[in-house]
């Protein structure tokens, strides 16, 4: 099951209260939805400068809650994921939501785009796992 | 009191257990020192780009679990801490640790840096707070 969505914080708190908002958010989902695998994106330094401190802040917290639950995790890259999923691995969030709804044959691209990167996300490492299990079966390296 | 040390987490680990590790730790400080206050330092984009994320990623942990301890938070960007307790925005590493052993009257500087960084943290709020209080008494704006 992909399970995607947004989790909004009020704009207007201070930062330390809006993060632990979301953590309480990140705990509650495995329980939830007992995932087999939390993948969350590696946050690197290309994006935007302004918002990166907050987004790998956020990452930080979705690591440590997937820890807690017991959850296996994994991270990509944004040009992991892009590449997996559009083929090319400097697409943009428009692409990257177009080969979405065209993957999982959505009737409208998945907004916002976030949501989009999430699906994308999931998508890439379930990629990676087939192509992983299929080399296992094989009888080449895992 | 001032408390200051450093938490060391294993470096082969997965960033996710570290993390899951720093969190632990986190947790258990405001429960032994019952700080009044904790203050975390603002982390910016000047610092090196290859350790930032991690720094931001343990700050965002640092900040949920002083909400969750419900203690006050308060945040300085380095160059406050550096003004407050050098008089000098842009001081070096080793006039910050030079300085809190010359205010605190320790024996030697405090090692490493980052536990002098704590100490001036600790100290940049102080100052702060005793300066705000000061203002109040006279019956300025607090």
């Amino acid at each position: 099951m992909v399970t995607a969505g947004v989790i909004r914080t009020p704009p207007a708190d201070p930062l330390a209260n809006r993060l632990a908002c979301l953590f309480v958010e990140f705990r509650r989902l495995p329980t939830e939805t007992r995932p087999d695998v939390v993948v969350v994106e590696r946050v690197l330094f290309q994006t935007n400068a302004r918002t990166a401190m907050g987004v790998g802040q956020a990452s930080g917290l979705a690591l440590v809650a997937a820890v807690e639950a017991g959850c296996q995790v994994v991270q990509y890259s944004p040009n992991e994921v892009k590449q997996a999923v559009t083929g090319y691995g400097s697409a943009s969030k428009d692409q990257v939501q177009r080969m979405v709804q065209a993957l999982l044959h959505l009737p409208e691209p998945p907004r916002p785009p976030d949501v989009a990167d999430a699906l994308a996300l999931a998508m890439c490492h379930l990629t990676g796992t087939g192509l992983r299990a299929a080399v296992a079966a094989a009888g080449g390296a895992s």
